[in-house]
């Protein structure tokens, strides 16, 4: 008997950027998968269970949940942001590649949400505003210098790139190293943003250039933009700056 | 006296998937700026006021929108999915940047939504799973050149590949040439995902490969996902295929 599963996005951290969706899938699940953090936003009843793991444990906690789905019963496995962006429903997936034929017989389902990089673009104007890319900076599931060529190739190519997983205890040079790679294709004039909990009371929001950005003001949960050669900033008096980048290739009409 | 604009993102369509952060802001808001069919969506009260414009008239939209805040009103501008995502917040930028002062003093924020290619995304499983970009195939506002640098730098790098804009009218053959294009650097065995009105009663999903997509079959309401050649399908009996790309360049293990 197969039960379902359910991988669930709950966006950047706000109660109001969980879509009806979301909170619907939450409300039908009884088990919950996830990393502590997000496990935590959850209002949960006294019938649903909790099921805590460490981040780096999502090929464990993917085969967690999928057992107990396949036991027949209504699980969910949760997920900061969108779920399909650097996030669970891959590692549901390959676990269910690399499972018994019993697996793939579960009732699965994703639900998106707003992913970091949308959330952190909102708060500032518009810098996803044209083509871009988004880049996961752990090398702990691919070479460095896979990460090194492709951001060297989404940059000269004129893509916004967004930088998920930037920094961690366990990596702490490889923002850095992404930093002067892209300073060799890229004026040091460029925008940077440094986004962490969008849309959260704890919020924090910096804008800076390639030239001078410092990586170590980055951690596990800050989502970093880097614009391309077009993005611009809009000076306002007495008002936030807007970082932009403009639809168009041709300069803008004044 | 400055009013206010809210760019706002009701999501790929289902009422389901509006942030109730995008809720609020429609509640909050009196003239609605933006592409009928998105005007359409809303439910508004007799107090509250659509403008509807077409498609292409983003940047006058925007100004017009914009001189109604500067008058003091309380206004909105809204997108499909979201409105960082080749959508409505950075014409707003444009036309701030471009326009007189007094609009730099409006109290302008860009409520996110979930964009077209994360709601595709989740309804066959986890295309997105790792390294990915969007571009837009409107070149409309850049040359083709450089559309076709960007598909080829990103499908070379090893990018998943979101296309947004495929095809119009207007814009019959760029589909299929960016498709030719993908052909020189891609196997022909790599799957193609078109997604229509995710979420929605219309919705409509097609997976194909590289070498046998046909690019008629796409509208401009479609995202085009194109995979890396990481990206797998998950046969399963009874139940449809998921397709996804794994986090991790190495095998999976079995």
């Amino acid at each position: 008997m197969s039960g379902r599963l359910v991988v669930i996005g709950l966006g950047p951290g706000s109660p109001d950027q969980v879509t009806p969706e979301a909170r619907k899938a939450v409300a039908e699940a009884k088990f919950f998968f996830g990393y502590k953090p997000y496990l935590d936003r959850l209002d949960l009843t006294t019938e649903q269970v909790r099921v805590a793991s460490d981040n780096r444990e999502e090929l464990s906690r993917a085969q967690a949940a999928l057992e107990k789905a396949a036991a027949g019963e209504a699980v969910a496995v949760v997920s900061g942001g969108d779920p399909g962006v650097f996030a669970m429903a891959a590692a549901v997936c390959e676990a269910i590649e690399a499972g018994p034929a019993a697996w793939r017989d579960i009732d699965v389902s994703v639900v998106p949400g707003v992913t970091a990089m949308l959330a952190v673009a909102a708060r500032i104007g518009a810098p996803l505003g044209h083509d871009f890319c988004a880049i996961s900076l752990s090398d702990n599931l691919k070479p460095w210098d896979v990460i090194e060529q492709r951001l060297t190739a989404a940059a000269s190519a004129g893509f916004v790139i967004a930088l998920y997983n930037p920094i961690s205890k366990a990596r702490p040079w490889q923002l850095g190293r992404a930093f002067d790679c892209l300073c060799s294709v890229l004026p040091a004039e460029t925008i940077v943003v440094f986004g962490r909990a969008a849309g959260r009371p704890d919020e924090r929001i910096g804008i800076f250039t390639l030239g001078e950005v410092d990586p170590e003001q980055a951690d596990m949960a800050t989502c970093v933009i880097i614009g391309s050669v077009e993005t611009r900033a809009i000076e306002r008096p007495g008002r936030p700056v807007l970082i932009y980048t403009p639809r168009s290739l041709a300069p803008v009409s004044r």
